[in-house]
């Protein structure tokens, strides 16, 4: 039996699974983050070496029957740095193992069409659009970071969700729960605390993001201000989207798309609305994820080894994603 | 003769004058920032200490004769700070002389009103607007900072200018020659690299701020982009000045409007909208700053002292603040 390794790098976190060649996970891991935007090639080096290093300790003939690795980094974006990721990772793996490196958007969209060309956006603390065509040209739409970018992302939710309730405390703004939802959020009764528990946390780029989930419950509670604004994400969404059809798949031409991402974990919030709005047009076929994002590395491998993908295969990358 | 000393502490410097009873300056210099919000007490104690020790030590005979001194402070706000720094002025002048200490917004306005009620607007790098009435009443609008408020300010406009060239960039959004003025700006040919020029900036808040001069460039060569970023933040600025006209004044009440920060500077940008739809309603008295703040202190000493400020006053310290 022979191997393939998936690795899905994150700012967070990075996942790692061997399987063979029907599926079945060997091995199952997480590591600390490898973004390439953020560590030096030097550690992503040591990273890589402990990660195979892991794996040959603990299936030492299994690895040297490894004959792909496929790895999704965020931040892996230019060619410049592709290059250099990919001579760490050739340098590291077994010598007739094959090694692809994309952007971790990439398996983030396999784990969605299970090796076919669509578009994922993905909306987590920020948010991109990235898509593939049959001629395997990629493009993404956004993507820009927290302060220049981002629209639709949890960061921009939650922006705007304090700035809201901070126009309306100033008798600027339409009357939200939102005011009141923060200050209990963060026990303080007035303005200037809730901006200083802000400005002054540990990191404000995650804060705020996550007062997307105040934002999303006042919306539920009928909040006309909240609403707006998941209303706003949403569009902003499906504008990602629709541009980078335009830009990637030809008139009409039917075309998966991926929703993925923390934003659209809260089934009642955005994701409905970018459905709807997208289901209009019959060419667009909306999916969640089926898989982890570290298996839609394992069905990058399988299709670039030209091994079909069958259902048997993914029923049991779901059940070790479920485990 | 007796004398007053006027000081006005921002995030970036501390100018500081002593002028006598008829409106002559006898010192004048400049120090480094004296924002309450950044710097400790103790950081604020040796600054003032060495502020008064400098003009001892040029002038001491006029200093035993100061009878005023009128601190206008950055995050001098709240009730607590106000009496602490209070408590370290006090510690620090000669016995007969009485301290006022303000929020630096407040000698900004009088810099425009000459010691009226009124309202100013202050958009530099951040904005807010600030009034006082009759009844010395005082109340703000705004001001919660680059990321959640600051509506109207150059670092809005300057974020605002680069997200749409970025959103042109992808396909997202309308044409603009923002993309190329940007691009010409920091010398580059890709927006990866406009992008990282922004984030890894030294001083990111500042370097964004600093890129609304090109939002106002294009705007003048009639970029329909740029005109709506800097007709939006005319509206929110005047949004700003009625909201807290409301606040302060009653109805139809006249009322001296300031517009004061490097934002106005440029008098064919912003500065004739906000005019504009100011004086539509004929209550409002759109002025300029006619004096540096640090004068604003001065004159606010003077209307505690219940001196009036003449025009001959005015004259003599408009001529130092040109000098």
């Amino acid at each position: 039996m022979e191997y393939i390794i998936g690795i899905d790098g994150g700012g967070t976190k990075t996942q790692v699974v061997m399987v063979d060649m029907r599926g079945n996970t060997v091995i199952n891991f997480t590591v600390g983050p490898s973004n390439a935007n953020v560590i030096s090639n030097q550690e992503l080096h040591e990273i890589f070496k402990a990660i195979f290093q892991r794996i040959k300790d603990r299936a030492p003939v299994e690895f040297e029957r490894v004959i792909c690795v496929y790895a999704g980094i965020a931040g892996a974006g230019s060619a410049e740095i592709k290059q250099q990721i990919t001579g760490i990772l050739s340098s590291l793996v077994p010598k007739n193992s094959k090694v692809y490196l994309e952007i971790d958007a990439l398996n983030a969209l396999y784990s969605g069409t299970l090796g076919d060309p669509g578009i994922v956006h993905i909306s987590g603390t920020g948010s991109v659009a990235y898509g593939i065509n049959k001629k395997q040209n990629k493009d993404r739409v956004g993507g820009w970071g927290h302060l220049l970018g981002d629209e639709g992302s949890g960061y921009s939710i939650g922006r705007q969700g304090v700035s809201a309730a901070l126009k309306f405390q100033d008798g600027r703004g339409d009357q939200t729960i939102l005011l009141d939802m923060l200050y209990e959020h963060f026990r303080v009764d007035n303005a200037r605390s809730l901006i200083d528990h802000i400005y002054f946390a540990q990191d404000m780029k995650r804060t705020i993001a996550s007062l997307s989930e105040i934002v999303f419950c006042a919306y539920k509670r009928n909040d006309r201000v909240a609403s707006r604004i998941v209303e706003n994400a949403a569009i902003e969404i499906v504008h990602h989207i629709v541009t980078l059809y335009r830009k990637l798949f030809t008139d009409r031409e039917e075309v998966k798309v991926v929703l993925c991402g923390g934003i659209f974990n809260d089934v009642d919030g955005v994701l409905p609305i970018v459905h709807r709005n997208l289901e209009k047009d019959d060419y667009f076929r909306v999916l969640t994820p089926s898989l982890l994002p570290v298996y839609g590395s394992i069905v990058g491998g399988f299709t670039q080894l030209d091994v079909k993908v069958t259902s048997d295969m993914i029923k049991r990358m779901q059940e070790a994603s479920t485990n």
